[in-house]
């Protein structure tokens, strides 16, 4: 089988445009607003429905369900688990976002009962993606101090016992799943721009993007790498007309609305990763 | 009477410079930043004060309040009452927005509590002022289905019985309230941007503005008129300096607080709508 | 001694930017957003980590704590106090910034009880200054009803009887602290932009920013007085290429990333202040 590229990433944006799929987002105080401004650019809509009253039952007939672990208060935290087992019983695919997972207690058992109603796709950066390993996955007890991008695709090779893909976003992205075919594959995605971890929420809206891209997506691979596609070539559009973070910002939305299936297949970059 | 119009638009904004109205909001973590700015740009102030312990006092001394359902927790939805009730015994006008209501049932039967306050106004779009008007109004279960322009207006005058003035805002702005001699009357405000629905917290943002026109407007009609147009001329302003979505965001805080009076009656429409 | 001024703010730039500071934020859900970009275009990173589980652990490990009391839940509030406890314990700098202090009693209350964890340093405006310094300081009831400048830096003065520095920030900011050979001392920052007060959280977001600069200056009115001019000039630098308050915001915060240590020498305005 061959690995997502730019072509299956170019079809998946189309279908995204076809569809707008509408995302449920359980997400932190600092990256509601512009994670939502993102999906919207980019062809999705969003309904942050984060309270345990409601998060199950929208969890059941949103096109996809992103959870982040950012800034929970109580009421936020229990709604994650009723919208994580609401979406795996209904077949809503969902993305965990293990936001500060490791460093911080609390959250870290939060993440490892999530992980029971595995997520569809998890996305973090490198530290997260091998401390999540640590919690569950193969039980080997992943190490959770390294933020190494290779220590990172172990760890999301182990993370595949309980998700069907997974991302170590950063400088080069490393998606690992599943191809079609069963194979473990990782695929990497370049791109982006330095300015990126300079703006806050960066990293949140592609969570939040992932899991558009899933709702269109014909697998969890294909979904993953075309959304950070999407997003690394709107980054680089955006780069080349801002004079800073400030000025990325708004470049960046209008970048992410004016990429096309074209500018993918022109401007993406993807190659095999070592697995 | 005549209808509020262009005149009486520019008039409201002349005194809404005049006083800057403070406005208390309860309002959802994907809006609250951008609603604030959307104020202090148009020529208001705002004070987020969604807490249970406070919200019923600061109520007491706003120049207006808005109650927006957006992402409540349970201490925000206790808040909410607390300020309807203290708003309506000092007379404090205050519009609620009812964002997603119909579709999800805690915040739907929020909504049905808060009608029993009698909102000064009630901004949402046309589904949402349709659901909203089958919890209370006139009790003959109008249908929560339709999101049409013209079921959205009966919904409206449906809900003159609990409220003085409601704006079903969309591509066209229905605009349904009572006159000076007590009248039923629509008025449709035209304009806007194509953008708009492409940034979040847009229309939680217009229904921050109304609450501060309501405080300076001779009457709730006039007040939710004078908002909607300030908005949609600011929308056109900006459209035209804008190259997507991100970047039409400073540009409408710009041209909110460029717009003046002037512009204001030269560039505003507005006509008579079925009521 | 020396006051500081801008040879010292400049040699507290150089710090940030050599050490990026790592800041803990307790803040609200207006300004979360945009007070963690401009401590990432400044040169510091932001954590929120506001829940009661996390609060008291994350305070012993940040570089710096700010807690601002802009639109606290219960469950944040019990974060300030342990945030507060720990910093206070690990001797973490901390910033407390009273919003809206005198205002409202739930957080006066609260404010009351922060301030007997001694804060390194207390940022506010004139009014909220002068509140905060009836509740605690010398305990001669300095009237909360001012907002005036002068009376503001008697209100300093009596509130380093808790803390080490405070700001009343305004049109000039006056920064009270004491030198290092334990004069009380009074500093005017200069500059700024008329559009600051137009554009919401950059108050909120120059009390992070001074949390940042806590952690790398050698005392706490020197780190204060660093951060205001650093905002000052970026304010300065950005007003000229904004073309109202929406374009402010991203003209702000590339400036604040392009500021140096040489511009805050050339631009930085600060004068001896009547303490």
């Amino acid at each position: 089988m061959p690995l997502p590229d730019v072509a299956s990433s170019a079809d998946a944006l189309d279908a995204l445009r076809a569809r707008t799929p509408l995302v449920q987002s359980l997400t932190n105080i600092v990256s509601a607003n512009f994670l939502t401004n993102v999906l919207l650019a980019a062809g999705a809509t969003n309904a942050v429905i984060d309270n345990p009253h409601e998060a199950d039952g929208f969890a059941r007939i949103a096109d996809a369900v992103l959870i982040n672990l950012g800034t929970p208060n109580d009421g936020q935290a229990e709604a994650f688990t009723l919208a994580a087992r609401a979406a795996g019983e209904a077949g809503t695919p969902w993305v965990l976002d293990p936001v500060g997972v490791g460093g911080l207690p609390w959250r870290t058992d939060l993440a490892a009962g999530l992980l029971e109603h595995r997520p569809t796709a998890i996305r973090g950066n490198a530290s997260e993606i091998t401390a999540t390993a640590g919690l569950g996955g193969d039980g080997r007890g992943v190490d959770s101090g390294g933020a190494d991008a290779a220590d990172s695709v172990k760890a999301a090779v182990a993370l595949l016992e309980v998700s069907e893909a997974v991302s170590a976003s950063g400088p080069t992205d490393y998606i690992t799943g599943r191809t079609a075919d069963g194979d473990v594959a990782t695929v990497r995605v370049h791109g982006g721009s330095a300015l990126l971890p300079k703006v806050t929420a960066t990293g949140c809206s592609l969570g939040a993007l992932s899991a558009a891209y899933l709702a269109v997506a014909p697998d969890a691979l294909t979904g993953l790498v075309a959304a950070h596609i999407h997003f690394a070539v709107a980054a680089e559009v955006a780069e080349k007309v801002s004079h800073g973070p400030g000025t990325f910002v708004p470049a960046f939305l209008d970048a992410l609305a004016a990429v096309d299936p074209d500018a993918i297949r022109a401007q993406g970059r993807v190659t095999p990763g070592a697995a």
